[in-house]
């Protein structure tokens, strides 16, 4: 069998032209507000990519940046107002946060309706339930990936998760169970980490270290989503090592351009069905 | 060394001792109310059981009954009075309901801080963030069961859960996670189940059928929690047989008699918490 390339870059843009196509069509006026607290440059650069996914399917963008040392009760004051703004349709706030802020008590300030980055307690707890809230972005990336390059899963099949951040590999790994499918999820302190990668059909890496996971461990029956962004001789890449895993396995993201571009025009297909839904539209 | 029975009536003696001397002590006045929708044998008894921990722990209880017919809307009505009663401290609906009513629009009328089963939205996704919500009652009891034993995880420990419920597969799976655990769940469709029991030192069963588990698949480093509740010659067992099982592994649950009782109990712990966070006295 041919190893598959799972390249995100043409589903972003399938993503952003149909959204594009219905905004233009019905002249919709959509607007995300994006939060930026202090100047983080990764950050400065992640929501630069929002801003411009988002002008691309003509969606409205209103940045706020507020000083590194602003006071929680200013942020959440500025949500709130958001919040009963009807000409803003989603908000988000960029992470990390400063260290003397509370980071669940921003988030939760969003309104549900307007969490397009679903990660408020209850958007969390409607995808626990399998519901209908907002379903954060990075997990929704890999599902619509993998569906993108007709990579379906029988019940039987095995995922494997490493690393379990609350952005990612959690909510990921309740969409996975959701779906019926066998899920291990390891992190920094499981053991016989090998062992559990050799048995999976979907490796899911979300490390943010290269090499922990070794080419050696792979097999010829899996699929791999690296979505780990590391920097190495001056160079993107990601956990694994691509040009020698691709010999290997039936699929591989790559990176740059694996599920990072999808999971931003996720963002936007979220700003997008908050629009909908605000308006009952849907 | 010697096999543990993981036996849960002592703790759960202890648990409702601590309500008592505390709500004796202090006269306070606690209420839960407890919710049922028809006839269903199994949910009355279940009922039954919780008053009587209540009573016996000092907590009031009102509960209401529901023709099997009753509309919706009329249920989320009377939840709704009973989020803005004072005094009531908490509000629990029996599960299963009927087929004609929604399950989700009927849990999530209750009120985030009166719902002690820990099933709203917002509670599963504060349990997902780690959080401080109410912590589903079963998946809190075995934990608990676990501490009461002195059974402690490192963090290389490995656990299966067979069974993904929302009541208790999956947010005990997401606190295992939360534990820095490695969590593998498996479901009806798991091919190869033997092998991952295999790899357990700590095996959840949650299956709610006898002998899927087979004790040969048991090995001797393996703590067992059996939450199985099944009639087999006119008693009642567990997913997985005790008297062969225990001759086997480290520790297993006796049915009736293991997580059970200490999920009763963690009910009465949640109402005491409501009207403690209620009251604003912690």
């Amino acid at each position: 069998m041919e190893f598959i390339r799972l390249e995100g870059l043409s589903l972003k843009k399938q993503i952003l032209n149909n959204i594009k196509k219905e905004v233009t069509e019905n002249k919709y006026d959509i607007k995300l507000v994006t939060i930026q607290v202090g100047d983080n440059p990764a950050s400065s650069i992640y929501i630069k990519n929002k801003i411009s996914s988002c002008i691309y399917a003509g969606v409205k963008t209103l940045s706020l940046k507020f000083e590194e040392d602003t006071k929680e009760s200013v942020i959440i004051s500025k949500i709130q107002d958001l919040n009963n703004d009807k000409s803003v349709n989603g908000i988000m706030v960029q992470l990390p946060l400063p260290a003397h802020l509370n980071r669940n008590n921003i988030i939760n300030a969003i309104s549900e309706s307007k969490d397009v980055d679903g990660i408020t307690d209850t958007n969390l707890g409607k995808l626990v339930q399998g519901g209908n809230g907002f379903i954060p972005c990075t997990p929704k990336g890999i599902i619509r990936l993998l569906q993108h390059h007709n990579i379906n899963f029988k019940p039987q099949s095995k995922v494997v998760i490493v690393g379990t951040s609350i952005i990612v590999g959690l909510p990921l790994s309740i969409m996975f169970k959701n779906m019926q499918l066998t899920v291990t999820t390891c992190n920094i302190f499981t053991t016989d980490i090998e062992k559990h990668i050799k048995t999976a059909d979907l490796l899911v890496s979300a490390i943010g270290k290269r090499d922990v996971i070794k080419t050696e461990w792979l097999t010829k029956k899996q699929y791999v989503i690296d979505i780990g962004i590391n920097r190495y001789n001056n160079k993107v890449v990601g956990d694994i090592n691509f040009e020698l895993a691709k010999k290997v396995v039936k699929g591989l993201t790559p990176t740059p351009g694996g599920a990072g571009p999808v999971t931003v025009a996720c963002l936007v297909e979220n700003t997008y069905l908050a629009f909908i839904r605000q308006n009952k539209l849907d």
